[in-house]
């Protein structure tokens, strides 16, 4: 049997495991370090990746006149959600902020373009979708190591693909998976934003982990 | 400015995210602790999610009969691929061993379920993938978590989802995401299968590093 007790090194990476948060209000603007930027790329780049494709993009983003523009846009996005909203929901919705474009020090969109290593992609042959997946375990990569460098990242999923996608100049054929912002934090909350605001809460892991077959989970 | 050296923290989780592997031919099928494994899935369960919607479930699958049965399928997958090649890339992909599924201790299959937190999924409306990104992201923490346990993961695609379904009983509402090998290793390789055996290469990463707006990337 493989012992139970966690090692040094086992301890380290799940502190930053635990430490990771979504970052909207945190944000100080401090500058970035060059050194540590290219630490947290490289570790994104170092992820796995279907067939060894290595489907993934990263465009910096610091200029403040495209940020004020996709901050824009995720603002009228917003409004539009909330508008779908019934009035509990929406009370709750109204004090949760969902970005820091502007706040955090700079933004890393993250691509997909599926003609990397293609036509014979190794292993995306039966599922297109997992070149999409590799982009995803990049992501979470670049995630971990800001948090082990002591800066925040927010993910920003209120946009349109096709806008992005103008705004940045990025070819059809290449999809953006993610608007990153990234950069020094006054601090990381203990709790993520939506538990702390009652939006939703974490599940007991009992109840999604099944045995041998799926079975209906009885948490929903 | 923020210093450029890695502080002991960090240096130990880069060590994690540089030794984990795309683990087939190293598995040793010994036993893998119930502590540990609770830790790796409560990594995984840890993972970002899409307005909090943690839209993952985890299969634990043992059963030998479950396993030769998968295992067969995906040995047909892989003979289609290989009747795609040319014959050079068939040559290669020939000496490249896709799946440990026999000789791991356990396998998790990783599912995504868009009813989770529906109708209203806090940053899914614009974008509905956002829901399998989040599961992808649950993935890589589980991944990393077995890295540092000491344990090895290997992700095996060459499956098609309708039959992964019928084979565990997944609901059709669900999308079987990833067939997750687990367990202790004889060793984990320095470099991925697919480079060692001539597939692909690791790209710069400066051709996939853009600034501002996308720009064509010189690699390909």
């Amino acid at each position: 049997m493989r012992r139970t007790d966690r090692s040094g090194a086992a301890d380290a990476f799940y502190d930053v495991l635990e430490r990771r948060r979504d970052v909207r209000a945190e944000f100080t603007g401090e500058p970035v370090d060059d050194d540590v930027l290219r630490r947290i790329l490289s570790a994104a780049h170092a992820a796995p990746s279907v067939g060894m494709s290595q489907p993934w993009d990263f465009v910096l983003v610091r200029d403040d006149d495209t940020k004020t523009r996709f901050q824009r846009h995720v603002r009228e996005r917003r409004d539009r959600f909330a508008s779908t909203l019934d009035p509990e929901r929406a009370t709750t919705f109204s004090r949760i902020k969902i970005e820091g474009i502007l706040e955090s020090t700079l933004s890393v969109v993250v691509t997909y373009d599926a003609n990397r290593g293609a036509p014979a992609v190794l292993g995306r042959h039966t599922i297109a979708d997992t070149g999409l997946y590799s982009v995803c375990l990049a992501i979470q990569n670049l995630w971990l190591a800001a948090t082990a460098e002591g800066l925040g990242v927010g993910w920003v999923s209120f946009f349109e693909e096709p806008y992005l996608r103008e705004l940045l100049a990025i070819p059809q054929r290449v999809r953006p998976i993610a608007w990153l912002c990234l950069g020094p934090v006054a601090r990381l909350q203990e709790m993520p934003d939506l538990e702390r605001h009652g939006w939703r809460s974490r599940l007991p892991l009992e109840s999604v982990v099944h045995h041998e077959r799926y079975s209906c989970p009885t948490d929903e």
